[in-house]
């Protein structure tokens, strides 16, 4: 794995949260010399300008893309088929192109696709918030998170030095990687992204259900622990659309052992057993202390947002 | 209702998290002379004392009530009958007291059942964190948030100077103050609250579940929203196992709810239904809006836990 890489130009196509964060985090790890932005929306490209994140943009794929030693394609996971295709002519010989979308199997699926000629890397980095848009993006972002490479089957060295040169970018803006099966990243990724985003929409949609209860009731207590899920039920609905329509299998599959774990505990409930819930809830806690530790959360209570005088 | 009010010795009956941010919160604000602390662990009173949370501490409650004409109810919600019990005859003539427990029907029931010559008006304020035991608390704690009030149907005017002293109570400690009865108390915090709880503790739990995902890897990749509901998750299992034996009719009500949002969720991903999936995550965004602006949320990308560089 080389240690460090330097990029030319680097195209971004979706300029959006993830896209203009690796493009500020690039620069300010300086791996590139000049960024170019392509996106769909001429007022994305010219926001993105404006805010420094891209030196030029392109609505037009095929003329962005022109010279780009780098490619990032950081649409939503339902684009990145069309987006490849389009690639597959468009991109200079030997160029590097990445994704950075949160299903992998779709990614795959366009890389084993690419000529030999271009080098397509499958990416995810498993980092974000709530919010999209170029104003969304932060260098920090993949600071400490990791990243999650699922490369195609190809055993030419120039696809293996593309696969160490993506490596070596995440790891340049400060991100962990590691390489598994798409396959394998699908159905970890259910369990700890897909399915969390798919109960907290759920969550907040079955709360309006309750006719007894006012919405504005809802909005006042939420403090009692409803407010937590409301955060990633603010994400993007057409990159979760996509996702679960190109993660299917998986999230249908962790879907099925929450529904049975959730029937345990409404019989706990129905029934009054009292040791049951509480064995239940003890046996969870110790996850989150693993997590603190390893550094992917905050160890401050109510991840520290109650920023008042202590 | 009183604007101000100023008692002489108030006792914390189960010195925690609530408990003592109450004791933190009334001396801050000057509105107590004397706090003492009743906790059936000799070790939680030497170590609330340390702290300054009480002035002095008693295992025995009898003792520890003598001279109070505050009492405060902090225990897990399963032992608030049990210490009003206790109460009936061991309180002071013309005591105020109240609980701060997350189900009101048996606090309600508790109040009921109280002599003439004692006020018990039962108390939830919506504000927590996490953590447990006297040194999770803090005085801001209750700043902004909401304490609701399910008073008995007393007619008496001791009782309703009572309320009206408890109202002031939480207004001085910096709570917003709202009556209703206990049974909608209970019906709207099984939406903000328990519900959530329930599905956090479910969530996580499940998450082991998956044989083919480490629980390793449940750690590392938790940034891509699993670490949300750890957060809840973590809570004290004591009390919501109380939580959940005392609002059963509810939480199985609304959790009724959250399965049949949840079955058209599964449907609409097993048949590919796109518009149905992106129709449904747009309709939730608003309800962080209206929570964010109401200020019970912080705006903050991720709650601001990822404090970095932006
Ligand atoms: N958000 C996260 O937390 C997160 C984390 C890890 C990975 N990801 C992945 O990162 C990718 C981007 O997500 P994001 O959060 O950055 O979303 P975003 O902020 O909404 O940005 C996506 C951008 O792509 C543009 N776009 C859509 N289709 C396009 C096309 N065919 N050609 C060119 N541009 C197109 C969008 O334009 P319009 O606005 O006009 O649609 C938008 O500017 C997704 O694949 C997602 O799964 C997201
Ligand atoms: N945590 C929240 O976010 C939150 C928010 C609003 C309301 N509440 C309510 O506030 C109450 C207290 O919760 P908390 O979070 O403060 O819990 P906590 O930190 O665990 O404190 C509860 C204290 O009560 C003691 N206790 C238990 N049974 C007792 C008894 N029979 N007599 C005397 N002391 C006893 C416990 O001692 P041991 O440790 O020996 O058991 C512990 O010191 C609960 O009713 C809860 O529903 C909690």
């Amino acid at each position: 794995m080389t240690d460090s890489v330097k990029f030319n130009r680097a195209c971004v196509i979706g300029v959006g949260l993830i896209g203009s964060s690796l493009a500020h985090a690039m620069r300010t790890a300086a791996l590139v010399d000049e960024i170019i932005g392509v996106d769909r929306d001429a007022d994305v490209i010219a926001r993105a300008q404006k805010l420094g994140v891209i030196d030029k943009g392109e609505t037009d794929l095929v003329k962005g893309v022109k010279g780009a030693d780098l490619i990032i394609v950081s649409t939503p996971v339902g684009a990145i088929g069309a987006v490849a295709a389009e690639l597959a002519s468009a991109a200079d010989d030997g160029a590097l192109i990445i994704d950075v979308g949160s299903v992998k199997g779709v990614a795959l699926d366009a890389a084993k696709a690419m000529p030999e000629r271009v080098h397509f890397v499958p990416c995810h980095p498993v980092a974000g918030t709530e919010q999209s848009g170029p104003e969304a993006g932060f260098a920090s972002l993949f600071h400490d998170r990791w990243c999650i490479l699922t490369p195609a089957p190809r055993d030419d060295d120039a696809y293996k030095a593309a696969v160490d040169k993506a490596a070596a970018l995440w790891s340049g803006v400060g991100a962990k990687v590691e390489i598994m099966t798409a396959e394998h990243h699908d159905l970890a990724l259910a369990v700890t992204s897909h399915l969390p985003h798919l109960i907290a929409f759920t969550i907040v949609g079955a709360a309006d259900d309750v006719e007894s209860v006012a919405a504005g009731e809802i909005v006042k207590y939420s403090a009692g622990g409803f407010r937590d899920f409301t955060r990633i039920a603010a994400s993007d609905p057409v990159m979760w659309r996509d996702v679960f329509l190109n993660n299917k299998e998986a999230v249908l599959e962790v879907l099925g052992r929450f529904s049975e774990e959730l029937a345990v505990m409404q019989r706990a409930i129905r029934w009054g057993d009292g040791q049951a819930l509480e064995d239940a809830f003890t046996r969870v806690r110790g996850l989150r202390k693993a997590i603190v530790e390893a550094g992917q959360e905050s160890a401050a209570p109510n991840f520290g947002r109650d920023d008042k005088p202590r």
